[in-house]
């Protein structure tokens, strides 16, 4: 089986969107063994969708769409599938249903634009539509099928990964390969020097291969391997990944989809140990990204944003004398924030977090990207010194990173 | 002219990369005044790319390809058109001494690999490689153009700009317009309600256009003109964006590439006014975006992020008694957390929030997404409340988006 993918949407030709939807559905589909051997993007014009239909149907077996099925004149997608096949477009009850019910709930009446997005190609399969208006459809057209998925990625990719997927892999009997891939993720170590230590491993080829993907504050390396059975993959990605954490052992953080926040918090909630933060540069982040995670309630007791001095003085109660003696940008500082914070919030740890975000504040001693982190958790007080590099909001995140880092170090 | 773009790459398709030479060449083609129909990508493939090519140059007056243009067998972009356009392989002695120089530069002699790049169809123009190996080129035949890009965007923008885009206006003298942009950025409002209110500017057609496009929290209105002199441009976007303020006014907060936290930034730190900030469901992410805005240290006195009860009575002070009597999901603690903190930072505003960001904790009475927000300025104490829906993230961005128009609102 070979999917074609066709994004519909004349903002995609003009470049003020990325199309994601195609990456999403290519990163899917190539999981799942399936080929993808074109994908395009044609704009909200009638004449030239259905030009490009038309060849997809010819060269694939499956083509999808994404984008054209909302309430407006510019959304051409039903009204060509209909055109395309032949099939007059029909009032959907169940369609007309979910969109009363998705009316309902927000205390409003269906509007008649949206009432045309019920009607669809008689015969034709829909998909139901859990996150927003739009209905996918499934069409099957001369032994080939379309899928047709609207443009919001939000309610794409539920769609595809409970309908679509389930429904090609039904229909490709035939498979001949699976794709699968892990991630593994690293922080605070610089990709030069991740290159400089698997440069072999990075230099293998397929069936497995390593990726290294520098993100801000990470470094991803993504295992590929292409096998013919999952026994066969597990054991080739197991085989690169010992490798890998034999040299890098002490800057992976997580692997597939973790985060720094979800990892810290797993094993706060595990030792059952309270934290709390008293944060300046970066301004609530720290504290933002510690409360991303469900469940952070546990373990999360307070935060404190002390931006100014006198909210350091006042409120947490930071000496006058150490921002005197020190600044307010010191590792003292950052020691004395963790330490007050702590027991303000009768929590077993105390994070103080105090630097220059910039894009001014800085001076010749102590430059735009300098930060302060601190510790404190038992007996142990930890106080790290960074330099960070970046706009304001890099350097915001990159040390609420190294913060995290710090945390998952000392708790382990 | 129209162009069509065609990138080469099997690791497009499987959506390991995302097509970032596509969304930057449309762009720039879009901004010239050129025309793309359409876009696709073709795997490391010869028939497949040869099929793609002679499509495109059935229906496009020019084809760019991007990609294939490297040292390895995977590399088929100059072998295809060869074979295309029927004319062999040649050297070509001044791409081989570019490479040679970029080599040397770095201490190193030719690989033999990369010789293959210095040959190229006979009797076709080469576009130097000022950043990396691989030139491109440019190709007559039968009337159209192809144009061949390198994949690495550091190698293709350049060539691209200085070369290729001079190069296409040259040969569109019947360039008949220009296209100009602007967006009018929403909160507030739902976007079935903007479909409603302006749905007839919705429904315009070319040349000027207004497309809708919904992100979390926020619903943006782009004007997209296209005319023959900037003037036209002008006079068509302020045209329809008078008819779209005079609808939606209350709920436009910015324009272009402006963010709520800046605009409430910039009013706050034109009037003088100081804020802090006691945040519970949102867990700091209210006050790291008003501190992602340069300067804010000027206006930002402090926040405090209470997510637990007792974070809330002692530290900020709100009464036991509110707490037991409302609970501290409900408008009266989010008041009485707004008056604290603005008394405990001394500032001129205060903003309390507090509610639930899920996924657990709802009941029947008090769900998930239910979120009070109050602000208080000089007498006035306002109270709202949301009812938001989607994940924990969704939910807690949703909230600092509502609380800062709220301000927005406040301090107008």
């Amino acid at each position: 089986m070979n999917v074609e993918i066709i994004s519909i949407g004349t903002e995609l030709l003009l470049g003020n969107i990325a199309n994601t939807n195609t990456v999403f559905l290519s990163q899917k589909l190539a999981e799942s063994g399936i080929d993808v051997y074109y994908t395009s993007v044609v704009g909200d014009n009638i004449t030239r969708l259905n030009e490009s239909l038309k060849r997809a149907l010819l060269r694939s077996d499956v083509v999808i769409t994404t984008g054209g099925l909302g309430p407006t004149v510019d959304d051409i997608t039903t009204q060509t599938i209909s055109k395309l096949i032949s099939k007059r477009l029909v009032l959907n009850t169940r369609i007309l249903k979910d969109l009363e019910n998705y009316f309902r709930m927000r205390g409003m009446k269906v509007l008649t634009s949206s009432v045309r997005q019920a009607y669809i190609p008689e015969g034709v399969r829909h998909i139901r539509n859990k996150v927003g208006i739009a209905p996918g459809l499934i069409v099957r057209y001369k032994g080939k099928i379309i899928v047709c998925l609207p443009g919001p990625p939000r309610e794409l990719q539920p769609m595809f990964e409970e309908k679509v997927i389930p429904y090609l892999q039904k229909r490709n009997p035939k498979r001949k390969w699976i794709l699968r891939s892990q991630t593994i993720k690293l922080t605070g170590i610089p990709e030069s020097v991740v290159n400089k230590s698997i440069k072999r491993i990075l230099n293998l080829r397929p069936p497995t291969t390593v990726g290294i993907y520098c993100k801000l504050g990470e470094v991803d390396l993504r295992i590929v391997t292409k096998a013919r059975d999952e026994k066969t993959a597990a054991a080739s990605i197991m085989k690169v990944k010992k490798k890998i954490r034999e040299r890098l052992k002490d800057f992976i953080f997580g692997y597939g989809n973790s985060t720094l926040e979800g990892i810290v918090g797993r094993r706060l909630d595990g030792l059952k140990k309270t934290i709390a933060i008293a944060e300046s540069c970066t301004g609530g982040l720290l504290a933002s990204r510690i409360t991303d995670v469900a469940g952070s309630s546990r373990y999360f007791a307070m935060g404190i944003v002390a931006y100014s001095n006198a909210a350091k003085e006042n409120i947490l109660g930071v000496s006058s004398q150490t921002i005197e003696k020190y600044g307010a940008v010191s590792p003292d500082c950052a020691l004395e924030m963790a330490q007050r914070i702590r027991l303000l919030a009768g929590s077993d740890i105390g994070v103080g977090m105090t630097g220059i975000a910039g894009p001014t504040g800085g001076t010749i001693m102590k430059p735009v990207g300098l930060v302060y982190i601190s510790v404190v958790f038992d007996s142990r007080r930890l106080i790290r010194e960074f330099r960070f590099k970046g706009s304001r909001e890099e350097i915001k995140f990159q040390a609420s990173q190294a913060a995290l880092d710090l945390l998952r170090k000392t708790i382990r």
